[in-house]
């Protein structure tokens, strides 16, 4: 019958790499038969718990006792198995152990002064002072460390911001830059596509998928699953994008991230329509606006990312579109395009519409407008007891002359529908109205045309006496949406310090602060590096660690 | 200066376009500034207010009040202007009243007996009694009026199901069925292509688009706003797209509204994976899986969806994959991909994960899965004090065999990242736990690689050995996610009587109840039509209506 025997070490610190050697070197002895070598956190004890290791004793520990157990045929061999853990312990140190390694941060930069990027990956309580070191000494962080608190993480964002750094990280699993990888990260060739990417697996996925298609990789910057957050401000990633924007290695960037807090999404995709490269943009599990919106090209998975960034190299600059001030006030019968509309300008804040979806805000007064405004003017509310706006324009044509006296307006957005039931001739009325609005010289007023050349009102005709009256018109819906989109945009003024290109220009050097592994990698890809041989203060022991912060 | 006078008509019920062209008449009229003519609805007494023609005694009508309004230069014009009201109404009735118009549906059903659907835009009130008549005499319906109760549409649609009719609508704007356009429908020619909207301009956008392109719609079938809300159940969507799926003209299918929800998600995108035919899906406004998922296709803006219809109609069908039943448990290493993953199986009831979005909800037990489960192992909650499983697959090979011991697993999905940093040798670990659970015979094991040919594990190397192990393994994430997809699509079975094709066979014979534009409409385009001469109960007056309900 199987014994269970453990060992608990309270508060004892221990790279991870080690632990996992640890545990299947003790499976490995002869008779037993499963082992576990774990923090004592709730999730390791019921991953224990669901192997058959859980002691009912172990049920009390911390999460940062360290915790062994070893499960035998019988009582000796666990008892033995637990007894030769230090000496397996010793044994991975000085096989580990050869060449010298510096102590602290600064002895480490006197080894390599060209380093320009720190790797940390030490666990997330201590990750935070030695980021703060590596800034202070000019470099980039790269911060593989999980568990760090966001409290940290803005400070040292903020720190990097004005100080011209990169913080990627916390929790950032990849990058590569300058033709290294930097954790974990596939090997592709160096090329024209850069890359930001808010986690890991997906920028790899998307550089593998590069490579596969014969393209490569100026950078990919990583930069933390918080970054777009309301509270983190997305600071890394619009370094990286003013960064990637003024690369000239790069002509095509990537992003790629889960959805941003809409009050950063704004500001975001401002900046990237204002990079002056195409931009593929893949916010998971969000919805997308339609596929193209000036320099801006919006995928939905992975494969998709890969292939449009591609695409793009090969393709001619789009035509620039000037951007202008003011409000947009978008005037629709059409509900369906009301609400295409809202998701291709989710962009633009604030925005309010009778018909709200994704960031937009129910409007507060239905017959004033404020900020942008994307009205239904078929909807229930406005058509009891009356015709639908696509028959009857006296609605509309009021509205259109109220938008166009508010001093806020800058853009007017409607549709016409044509067709089957809808007015015999919306021209005739809305021709005039626009030619109004256009001769003010204040807003002016674009159109999306859905009809046929069959259509009763005759599509071409129509069309002309719009564009004649003054408007600009499209009959593809996506594409006018889009100009709308750019016509719009507000690019983003770069706050604090700009991030030199040359500071990622290869060769890369860089310092590695805590897991071996990445260490050896930099090794094998032939880039500069120098290992620390980093220990907790105090050797982690926390009363010990309290006491040292009293006495500072 | 000018003066306003006003006359309030109590109850007074009249058709929306008498209204519109009454207005035009009055405000036509010499020495009339401005008219207003509307049913007193709050919108209605705003709008009023805003083209100050909102006389303060105005402010206490009732919502079924007819509101007429003249501002003119003098108060003589503005008196006498009111005074015509009445000749202009019978003005009006007299120019519509030429032909012969049966008061009732049952006489108008009698003169054109081939009638196949019965068009309803009364107002929303009295909309739902008739529709109930239309059914009980075996028509289809087309319900453009709004402002319909929830309760009677699900009571139209039950009795619809049960009795294979479609209820289209309420609030349906649009439809082209057989070729004649129902309501606001653009002219486009006939040919393959089927379309399915919740709302109208989404189908008029897309119906154009095809047009302009060059392909043909078969029919485009509204069901109303509300049908895909989980009250209503999308009961005419999932009779539509079964009528689709068996209609012989139809090659391929588009489904076009807001985001369904969640509960009806997970049964129209099975029902539309069961439907043997390429369908183009475009929630607006909803985060859009990656494009292509077997049969189907997923578009994020109206001209995309056009347009892909069109390329679908060339295209081979899709090769079948053969649904399988279980559960997924997906043991990611990477959480992007995690994420990706939840996006593209969303149509997956229920579904769990620790990282939830869109319709995932958070697991209740990290330590076992239950229904559709997505974990990703490398969150915070999984890696204190221990190893990425990128690096130590110890955790992910003990919850793969658990998975593989549960009855209830039917595939599990894994992720094997390469490249630095990463394990030097996933498949020596995984390779033996993938036999083991292939030989059981019960789950079955998908990889989704991600790696390059570059990367230090080999990425064709590790392929093989997790193929000859007995996993499938794609190496485009999409690719592979997809295929998940349809193998677990669970096609959902037809509730009631199904919808004969037949009974849309042209030509299309139409009774017209309501807006008389739509009976011309009908006529014009050359379908055989009948206007019913309807008017509301009692005259639409209130007391006498209430009166007689009590008297049935």
């Amino acid at each position: 019958m199987s014994v269970t025997r453990y060992e608990i070490r309270p508060g004892a610190y221990a790279d991870s790499i080690v632990l996992m050697h640890l545990q299947s070197s003790l499976a490995a002895i002869e008779g037993v038969e499963d082992a576990g070598v774990v923090m004592g956190t709730p999730a390791n004890l019921e991953l224990l718990d669901a192997n058959g290791l859980l002691h009912p004793d172990l049920k009390a520990v911390a999460a940062d006792d360290l915790v062994l157990v070893v499960r035998a045929i019988d009582e000796p061999t666990a008892v033995g198995a637990l007894g030769e853990v230090d000496s397996l312990l010793a044994a991975r140190r000085s096989e580990s152990g050869a060449d010298f390694r510096p102590h602290g941060l600064r002895s480490a930069l006197r080894l390599l002064p060209s380093a320009s990027v720190v790797l940390i990956s030490v666990p997330g309580r201590y990750a935070a002072t030695v980021a703060h070191e590596a800034l202070d000494r000019g470099r980039h962080v790269f911060l593989y460390s999980d568990n760090v608190e966001l409290t940290d993480e803005v400070a040292l964002k903020e720190k990097g911001r004005d100080a011209g750094l990169l913080v990627m990280g916390p929790d950032c699993g990849t990058a590569i830059l300058a033709g290294v990888g930097l954790g974990f990260a596939n090997r592709v060739r160096r090329g024209r596509i850069g890359l930001i990417g808010a986690s890991g697996t997906g920028l790899q996925a998307v550089t593998s998928g590069i490579h596969a298609l014969g393209g490569g990789v100026s950078h990919a910057i990583g930069t933390g699953g918080r970054d777009l957050s309301e509270a983190v401000g997305a600071v890394t990633t619009l370094q990286a994008l003013d960064l990637l924007g003024r690369d000239q290695t790069t002509e095509a960037i990537v992003v790629i991230s889960k959805p941003p807090a809409p009050s950063v999404a704004s500001r975001l995709l401002g900046a990237a329509a204002g990079v002056g490269k195409p931009v593929v943009i893949q916010f998971i599990g969000h919805p997308t606006p339609p596929r193209a919106q000036g320099n801006l090209h919006f995928s939905t998975g992975l494969s998709e990312t890969a292939r449009r960034a591609v695409e793009l190299l090969g393709e001619p600059g789009e035509d620039q579109i000037e951007s202008r001030p003011g409000y947009l006030r978008g005037l629709f019968a059409g509900g369906t395009l009301a609400l295409e509309a809202q998701q291709s300008l989710a962009g633009l804040a604030p925005l309010h519409s009778n018909v709200p979806i994704l960031a937009a805000e129910p409007v507060a007064d239905l017959s004033r407008s404020s900020g942008h405004t994307i009205l239904d003017l078929g909807a229930d509310e406005f058509t009891v007891g009356r015709l639908h706006p696509m028959m009857d324009q006296d609605l509309r044509l009021r509205r259109l002359r109220q938008e166009s006296d508010d001093p806020e307006t800058g853009l007017i957005l409607l549709d016409v529908v044509l067709g089957e039931g809808a007015h015999p001739d919306p021209a005739s009325e809305l021709g005039p109205a626009i030619a109004d609005v256009c001769k003010t010289g204040g807003a002016e007023v674009v159109v999306l045309m859905v009809g046929t050349d069959a259509d009763p009102q005759g599509l071409d005709e129509q069309r002309v006496r719009l564009e004649v009256a003054g408007a600009k018109v499209f009959d593809d819906v996506s594409e006018g949406l889009a100009w709308v989109a750019a016509r719009l945009a507000v690019g983003s003024a770069v706050v604090g310090e700009r991030v030199a290109p040359s500071s990622l220009e290869p060769p890369l050097g860089a310092i590695n602060v805590g897991l071996d592994s990445f260490y050896d990698s930099l090794v094998e890809q032939d880039a500069e590096a120098v290992q620390l041989d980093w220990q907790p203060p105090a050797g982690g022991d926390e009363r010990m660690m309290a006491l040292l912060e009293k006495m500072r």
